[in-house]
């Protein structure tokens, strides 16, 4: 896909006649018995993903905000969104006034459940499908509902489908097989792998929902999700049996039969027991009625409301993460070894687009939009390209305050010698999944810009240089990414890093570096996170510095109990501009850390480049790498 | 009281024969229809004190360990003891065999209910005093054991008090009246503010149990817990009515009837009902039996099992910080005032032991006690000196590892000149309350020695320079104490820092500094907390370097959507031996800030001692203050 796309827009979505027919809809004793004073519409799917297919886009269907985090609430007399520092601005342009934006984050922001207590008439009921609500979700919206005397009830009907006449149908898309030279391990001895954990919990039962966990488990990519390489499906795993349920459709590719071993199992409990997607309700409710009162279920908090309902309470085994999600976090030497390779030919493709920006900006016709598809049309030509691992965010000037903006012909800026570009893009390889965000200048950055950009970049290298003890969780990393931001009053709304995947989500969990604290598990060698503090002056300019970097052993000086300690080491390789540094704002360590880092993608990425006979990049490589002194 | 008080020991207390009689009374039909399969002794009393009365100390009686945190669980077959980092050597040397230690923070050791599931029989009973459990630890831990099969019970007996034959009285000691000059606030206005944050919550009944908050809200003060100005007590405050819950024959004092209007109350609904200590239970029954379905109780998530039971559920408000909690925590300007003279007071009592270090110890006759003696005889004589706020940690080489050792006779050390002396104290003035940990040699301490507490200082002004945002919690800061040590390996596993009351308890919530994330409360100006990284190398040394400081506005080059930041002025003035550092490790900014707070400590204090004719102390205190060139 092309980052033209324009299937949304910077302004706002003319809201009125469909909150008065959803209205409706609250109204109407066809979809329930009494009518509900406010229906909420949270941004996920029924596996609760971040990216969604256009027929899961509801939030945005009724608000026109179409940014990744969201949920909207609607009751007879408001409509309110709730966003994160990210989309201030972003919703703020593509919602009307019939919404109002709920800034998460601020003080003065009141909770989802505060506000509905402070605006709801006494007794009220409140709606919400409880396939995209999480179990974690409904249980925190119900008990602070209940407690002010109101209730929360699922809705069986989505009732925003109800007045979406024109939604999109659910993808089905071919499914990719993937070797052991890429995934390191067969799907039979991670199912494998799983069941011991579930002996040693003492748990029976395995219900995965997430895509990505599915999609890791089996070995399998799909293109169900834009960016995403996944594909909907449900798993149910027991200690004998491994129930998938998918659209039928697919199982028809003699490769993928062949890879499940759908035909010919090797041993009973590893054949492969396949259901139509749609039968994941019915099934579970099978299982979970055959329950002896000790059997365990482990099912995620973050699953459906609607499936964890199915299995009894007291069978009930809920956990933040699943063992897949851990696992999965942990890459192997085979997956280590791919993202690798998928951060090099990408460091590639854009030191190539950095190249060519040089040479073209000055004749004036790079636009956002234009520098964005090169960048693609870069990174397509590298070797197992797949896609792109998110819309690129590709920004001059006052749109790099928009966090997570993405270009479109109506907001389409030119860049220019005289504004900073900001780009953030990463794309999906066989071999792995990258992201980065480089900030630069083509002209002459002014004072206050490097001062910012030398900010952030001191943040950067304190957490991407920072050694800490073996068990460390991410998020007492966080505030090394702003110490210096906050010693001159700045600072940004987004959490520092986020878990990346290999050859899947570009966010994954349960790992990641922010002030929010959530249950992140501790660091571990072998996982891999982002690291990509910012600065954004709303109307003027956003920087960010992001690197993908791997958890590794550190060697220190001492060794406190034994326990070893860990760094990052970047797997991201393309140049930071010095251009843009206030060097003398940076100490000796500071600059050492650049020399050496710039040193590496010169060394590493210049001798890709001269393998692939790219002499124009290579030109530009050795320029930019340029030590400071 | 003294440091030589001996009524606890390092070596271990031998425990064959109590727990043999605890096993008893857990098969004994007495106390409930079903013997127990196990048994939980939580360390704390009836409202949840961190530091208790002797009556209360069940856990030490039990198993020996004496230390302020530990949970003992005994079942059949084992006996185990879960503390924290600070207590490991301390507890291992008071346990004898029959107990096993837990080492909580580790990754190998077993949480509480993990171990009792994978020990306890099939359907097993584990029991445990709903008024020492908090509601919100029954509910994990009933939920952990009921969804493995077994059941919490709450046992109305407490089990220990049945085998404990000679277990003290409940102290009821003379209260002390505090006038506006110390608490700013009268006690009158305290409840108006508290019934207007009631009002807010539509909450119409409030209920106090931690003795703190109930001294700090009446303007009064206790002794019944050494170190901690409390008073046995509860109070429930509705929007028309207060009753205090207290021994009554606390209440024939005229001062106090006068100071709480009890003869003459100024406005109904400001007078004050009093009620005997023990019928907190029947009055708060009777209260909830006349609660509209609608009436909200606030009660804390930390409030014992048993009372928040008997508010039912659907009225019940959980919070995990009272408002009392929260508004203690902002220290108003008469009691920052206070805090600063009773620092100022505190420092002069702490140099001049220094000085007399200095000259005894090449004598060879100073100890450990008599070392925390003396400190204790300066500190008494200064103005409005109550008592210690803690037993004092004063500690030789090996001792000082065990990081809240208290020297007691057998393990008594001299003081000399070869070993590192780490002495960690703190009093109760009428004015403040102060806590100060300073790690000094007084011959030539070794390369290594230097090296650790020169990591420890980095940390530790780290933290105490850090310039953050309004709104920062204060786990967002530990990591800026741990960076340095961390890159040499090293670390230390307690928390950075505590909330510290105004003459009330030396550990308050809800603020603090952990790598803990507990539901800490954002920092705000006002607020007062400790900054006391460490290093402790077993049998060895120990190095710990505390300021109490004091939130305060900083001003910013910038300032990030006018949220303001903030930075901690130190309340602690006593010098940081320069000795000590191996200042080559220094940067030039920490080096500044060296120099900077020695020469305050020099002009504040050095006044004072000037104004009190302390002649030896002031001429240590220039000595000490030189600065590093």
């Amino acid at each position: 896909m092309t980052s033209q796309k324009s299937d949304t827009a910077m302004s706002p979505k003319i809201t009125g006649e469909l909150l008065r027919l959803l209205r409706q809809a609250m109204r109407n004793c066809k979809f329930f018995s009494e009518p509900i004073q406010a229906y909420i519409v949270p941004s996920g799917d029924a596996h609760q993903s971040e990216y969604i297919a256009p027929c899961d886009c509801r939030r945005e269907f009724i608000c026109g905000f179409n940014g990744s985090a969201g949920t909207a609430i609607v009751t007879e007399q408001h409509a309110a969104m709730w966003t994160d520092g990210r989309y201030f601005l972003q919703a703020s342009q593509q919602m009307d006034n019939n919404w109002t934006l709920m800034k998460m984050g601020l003080k003065e922001t009141p909770s989802q459940e505060d506000w509905l207590i402070s605006i709801l008439p006494e007794n009220s009921t409140v709606g919400v499908d409880p396939w995209i609500i999480a179990a974690d979700q409904w249980k925190n919206m119900s008990r602070a509902l209940t407690s002010a005397g109101h209730s929360l009830v699922a809705v069986q009907d989505n009732l925003i489908d109800a007045v979406w006449t024109d939604r999109p149908e659910r993808p089905s898309t071919r499914l990719r097989t993937l070797g052991l030279e890429y995934t390191g391990i067969s799907w039979q001895d991670k199912i494998t792998a799983l069941r011991g954990k579930m002996t040693k919990r003492k748990v029976t039962w395995f219900v995965a929902t997430a895509l990505d966990e599915i999609a890791w488990l089996f070995n399998l990519r799909g293109a169900d999700i834009e960016y995403n390489p996944v594909f909907f499906a449900y798993a149910i795993v027991g200690m004998n049996t491994i129930r998938l349920f998918v659209d039928l459709k697919r199982l028809s590719d003699p490769a993928l039969r062949e890879h499940l071993q759908l035909d010919s199992p090797s041993k009973p409990e590893l054949s492969v027991r396949t259901f139509p997607y749609e039968s994941v309700y019915t099934e579970l409710q099978a299982v979970c009625a055959a329950l002896g009162p000790k059997d365990k279920v482990w099912i995620c908090d973050k699953a459906s409301c609607a499936l964890t309902q199915v299995v009894p309470k007291s069978n009930r085994s809920p956990i933040p993460y699943t063992p897949l999600c851990l696992a999965k976090a942990v890459k192997n030497a085979a997956e280590i070894k791919g993202m690798k390779v998928a951060h090099i030919k990408d460091a590639v493709a854009l030191c190539e687009l950095f190249a060519w920006l040089e040479k073209e900006i000055p004749k004036g016709a790079v636009t956002e939009i234009s520098a964005a598809d090169k960048a693609e049309e870069l990174r397509s030509q590298q070797k197992d390209f797949v896609g792109l691992s998110f819309p690129t965010i590709s920004s001059v000037g006052p749109n790099g305050a928009i966090i997570h903006y993405r270009p479109l012909p109506e907001t389409n800026r030119t860049l220019s010698m005289n504004e900073v570009y900001l780009i953030d893009s990463g794309a999906q390889y066989v071999d792995g999944t990258t992201d980065v965000t480089r900030t630069v200048h083509f002209g002459t950055p002014s004072a206050y810009e490097k001062e910012c950009f030398t900010y952030v970049l001191k943040g950067h290298i304190a957490v991407s240089a920072a050694v800490f003890p073996n068990g460390t969780k991410g998020h007492l990393l966080d505030s090394f990414a702003r110490a210096a931001l906050w010693e001159s009053g700045l600072d940004y709304l987004h959490g520092t890093g986020h878990g990346v995947g290999c050859f899947l989500n570009v966010h994954e969990g349960p790992c990641g570096i922010s002030y929010k604290t959530f249950a992140d598990e501790p660091l571990e060698a072998g996982m891999i996170v982002s690291d990509e503090p910012g600065y954004y002056e709303d109307g003027s300019f956003g920087i960010r510095i992001e690197n993908v970097v791997l958890v590794v052993p550190a060697e220190t000086k001492y060794n406190y109990r034994n326990r070893g300690s860990l760094t990052f080491e970047p797997l991201t390789l393309v140049p930071i501009q010095v251009k843009m540094m206030s060097t003398e704002l940076l100490t000796q360590k500071e600059r050492d850390w650049v020399n050496e880092y710039n040193r590496k993608c010169r060394d590493v990425i210049g001798a890709e480049m001269e393998r692939q006979g790219r002499r124009e990049a290579l030109e530009w490589l050795s320029r930019e790498t340029q030590p400071i002194v």
